[in-house]
């Protein structure tokens, strides 16, 4: 059974999220649809990161096991043909060794929120953005950032239904730059870890945001994190910011 | 009648294009629609540009004439209102002089084009970019696109319903960069002139596609030009990828 990685794209307002469920349409199961039509099935496969209902993918990595050996480009070519016309897209596929792994290898995940500052609604940026109807001061939201990276017990960042067996993680990186893009001035957060709590993402540019719009001072989002209560955090923003972008191995199978 | 400038955004695709006609949705229908919500109507509204179905607008601009003073910010905000959930929003709107015409007095009109170059079908861009399936000649397109710019019979790039009196026209500028979008490698090629022919900008860049594919030489875009002959034209491209970015005037009625 030669094994797969795959690295896919999606848009995730069309889904339930990546899991495969009962009745709801998923982003797992429209692959696994598209590999039974391929030869036959079932076939299960295992993502790097599980996002949640209408959050994006830029790199999600997954991996597949086939009934007999694929060209990888010819398989990422024969699954966007059947995926078509969700909006699911393999952007690359490699063979990788036996006991390979997309979620157990990953030894990263990197994330993006795409926050728009604007007052007007957005259009060709609806349901891809947070849409925020002022400007938000930077310089506060990064001194507000920077008390969360490192190792930290997280409790007040994530889900109340996280299922992780602790909430001490390290954050490697928060970054948020600023740009002009084609609907007006974006803030983008770049988050990087080896692994993310439910939600922790979003709880976090929830709270950034209080912070931005002055109701929060950068301190505060320290005492936040130093309660270890989730009744102390911010809102938790709305998933459509969200992207999953990208997910580090020892190796990576697509450097070849 | 107090008469505004009305600065608009909108996604082309769910519209027959931004001219009202019966029984079709268009952008203009909508705004005059919503405008009759905000007083007794009917009201008409003039536009910068007509663009096609399926085109987009980053910056639109058309005037209209109310019955009563209204404060600018609070007509943009009310219009907005109505609008939803259709993708257009007004950006902003000004009073001008009654004299002022979005049309007849704009100087400059500005288009972008985006072309994706990635094989694997387009999610978070689909209907937003065209979309081509390979690698590209930067270089050998900018020579080609030179050939254009100045005031020249640009018969081979108009089409045949264009109702122009004239098809000599002054292509102030033609720009081609490419830029990494969330997405992939990108080319956006930026159009600028006083005004432009019917598929003028389509016409230009499917004929350039065809220089940065190899299949044409920069050269031939000259002999095409000079052949004055419609049948001379590369093939047209597809409108999503086509945005009004912007109009000039003497006065900038959004400068204030």
């Amino acid at each position: 059974m030669p094994r797969y990685a795959l690295r896919i794209e999606y848009h995730g307002a069309p889904f339930a999220g990546w899991q495969a469920q009962a009745d709801q349409p998923s982003v797992q199961g429209a692959i696994e649809d598209a590999l039974d039509r391929l030869e036959p099935g079932p076939h299960r496969i295992a993502a790097a990161g599980r996002t949640d209902a209408g959050v994006h993918a830029l790199a999600q990595v997954a991996h597949c096991d086939m009934g007999r050996d694929w060209d990888p480009f010819r398989l990422s070519e024969a699954l966007n043909y059947h995926l078509k016309p969700r909006p699911v897209a393999i952007l690359e596929a490699a063979r990788v060794p036996d006991d390979w792994h997309a979620r157990f290898s990953a030894q990263e995940r990197r994330y993006l929120f795409r926050l728009l500052t604007r007052r007007a609604p957005a259009t060709h940026d609806a349901g891809l953005v947070w849409q925020v109807p002022r400007e938000l001061d930077l310089a506060a939201m990064r001194a507000g950032a920077a008390h969360l990276v490192g190792h930290h017990d997280f409790t007040t960042f994530r889900s109340t239904m996280c299922q992780s067996a602790s909430p001490v993680k390290t954050l490697d990186a928060i970054t948020i730059d600023r740009v002009e893009g084609l609907s007006g001035p974006e803030l983008r957060f770049h988050l990087r870890a080896r692994s993310f709590l439910h939600n922790q993402v979003r709880s976090i540019v929830g709270t950034l945001e209080r912070v931005g719009s002055g109701a929060w001072a950068p301190d505060d989002v320290k005492s936040a994190l130093e309660a270890r209560d989730r009744a102390a955090c911010g809102p938790v923003c709305p998933p459509q910011g969200l992207y999953l972008a990208g997910v580090g191995y020892p190796d990576d199978p697509f450097a070849g």
